[in-house]
């Protein structure tokens, strides 16, 4: 496919903080916008056209795909059936394939173990019995996570010992599940890897990502890790999405267990789309994760992914928000808030990039 | 007043290329926009809301201002009586005594002398006898300009000798103008000074500004100014900002005559806005001018100007932006469109900032 000229329309499916982002960086390229969403979001508010509509109507689906020159999502779980209406009419960026895999958590691990990448230890859970069995054979403590539909630590359950076997199941509703060995992981990281439509790819400097009641916390550059562990894990990172056949931003999130570790990087789970833990790009490097996306999708030559300053990135979740005065009072800051009314507890409101002169590499 | 919370709708008349960045900016920080134009304009496409009238039509703009919980602009040719029919409804900031100041070189340049701040030798100029007299004065060469709606390089005739003083005045249809004598500098630079509600003021880095066809066509940071320049010079935009009661960004274009000269600096012309020989703080600072312009109307706490490289911002001309895709594979560049259809000649289309490792402080 050709490049798409500045004025053309991106279409993205969702209307949340990360639509919005992506939007933002649309326009400074010239794109427009237009969001397809189930319900108003504060995409809306950046984008020249909206539509409200259920991801179900695939008319409706259809006649936005029409409109537009490339569609794009901002959310993993768009259903397939949504993505292939829209990829019957326009290209859609990343592929359907790539939500295929991410969707269903045992979907993606098979995919990724079958690459040669190490993931966690885990089994397929779709009875008392299969639970029993995985329990023994992983040993415990172990989680309990649904294959589909659970983020921020939504849809899992620890499990410390065998007396919690017997209910697990049903405090996920019986769901169809994976049943997840702990690993002993030094720290969490990400990769952020842009591929083009033309294969090409680039990668951000990896994150160290820490998290409070199950949400990301924050994300800061550098990692504590070398840079023999930084290039295999974009080496990781890279695969996968070639393997997807990927357009866009894929983060990939690895636990680091340490350089002398048998296994020193173990994918944790891919998101396919712009990622929290690379939101500090808008302020610390010259092309961000967002824009880099816009450019993949519209098949833009990449934007340099260097970074400028040393970053650490801090969500404000429910009423961290409410500080924002004294936030953006904060020297050499980035604030950045989503247009959300109401603070719910755990509801992502903004985040807040503090810059440090960069220390190396 | 009070601060804007996050939520709030700020009003933007005009609606160009810095509507569009200002708009952004806005929504970065969780604040609505609400453009309103005599035409559609690019900071249509990224704005809450947008309002097609004429400036003229007062009552559409109290409308327009009482649906808004502040006012500002982004260009100095607002009608006052535009500025002043919202101000009766909501604050307007900048002041009504900004444009008033900005829009009539004669007031302007009479306004920053009484300030005992350097300007380029001036005249009224209201008949051939004054143009003769003026001449004579100030010796030639010089220019006539007219004192309202000149920019860049329009409403100007630049007299070599008296030959051409027959004809100048027609040239500018009689209209009312001043004679300005030729300063003699080395180069020419702008101060970005941000001031907010309560008179504090920050400064962006001052950048060397270079025109072509008299547009500008680069502004790079840091300028060969020394320190002892430099604060002089930012002295002087803040004596200026503070005499206006000025809340946002004010740029003041300034003649740098060399360390040694009578005057080092002398003042060229204000523009009470945003100003695109600012545009690089968008890509090496923490906070840009345009976020910063509306942090100060919004009465929020100002943002970090510190840079954190050096840059050269270049302006996109007319054809100068079919080079996008070759513009869009440079390394450590932020590229900037302003979703402009046709790219006509002297028409500013784009924007792009390199970046480079920052040499001083």
């Amino acid at each position: 496919m050709s490049v798409l000229p500045p004025g053309s329309t991106i279409g993205i499916l969702g209307g949340g903080q990360l639509g919005r982002m992506l939007a933002m960086a649309a326009a400074r390229l010239g794109l427009k916008c237009h969001i397809y969403s189930d319900t108003s979001g504060p995409a809306f508010d950046v984008a020249a056209k909206s539509t409200v509509g259920a991801y179900e109507d695939l008319a409706a689906v259809r006649r936005f795909a029409e409109g537009v020159d490339v569609v794009t999502y901002e959310f993993e779980n768009v259903p397939c059936e949504t993505a292939r209406a829209a990829e019957a009419v326009t290209p859609v960026r990343p592929g359907v394939k790539a939500l295929e895999v991410a969707q269903d958590r045992l979907v993606e691990k098979q995919f990724i173990a079958a690459l040669g990448i190490p993931v966690a230890p885990f089994a397929d859970i779709d009875s008392d019995a299969s639970l029993a069995s995985a329990a023994a054979t992983l040993g415990l403590p172990a989680i309990l996570k649904t294959r589909r539909l659970g983020y921020d630590g939504k849809g899992q359950v620890r499990l410390a010992s065998t007396t919690g076997l017997t209910t697990a199941r049903s405090e996920i509703h019986g769901a169809p599940a994976i049943l997840e060995g702990m690993v002993g992981f030094e720290i969490e990281i990400s990769v952020l890897v842009v591929r083009g439509i033309d294969g090409e790819m680039c990668f951000y400097d990896v994150p160290h990502n820490t998290h409070a009641h199950g949400i990301l916390d924050t994300s800061s550059v550098p990692a504590p890790i070398s840079a023999c562990a930084r290039a295999r894990a974009e080496e990781m990172a890279g695969r996968i999405a070639a393997a997807l056949g990927y357009v866009g931003v894929l983060a990939v999130e690895m636990f680091y267990c340490g350089e002398t570790a048998p296994e020193p990087l173990i994918i944790n789970e891919i998101a396919p789309r712009v990622h929290n833990s690379g939101h500090w790009t808008t302020d610390a490097c010259a092309v961000s994760q967002f824009e880099n996306h816009i450019r993949a999708v519209a098949g833009w030559p990449l934007g340099a992914t260097t970074r400028h300053s040393d970053a650490v990135m801090t969500n404000l979740i429910g009423a961290d928000v409410e500080a924002w005065q004294r936030l953006a009072a904060e020297p050499a800051a980035g604030l950045h808030l989503y247009g959300k009314h109401e603070p719910r507890p755990g509801r992502k409101m903004g985040h807040i990039t503090r810059l440090k002169t960069k220390s190396q590499g």
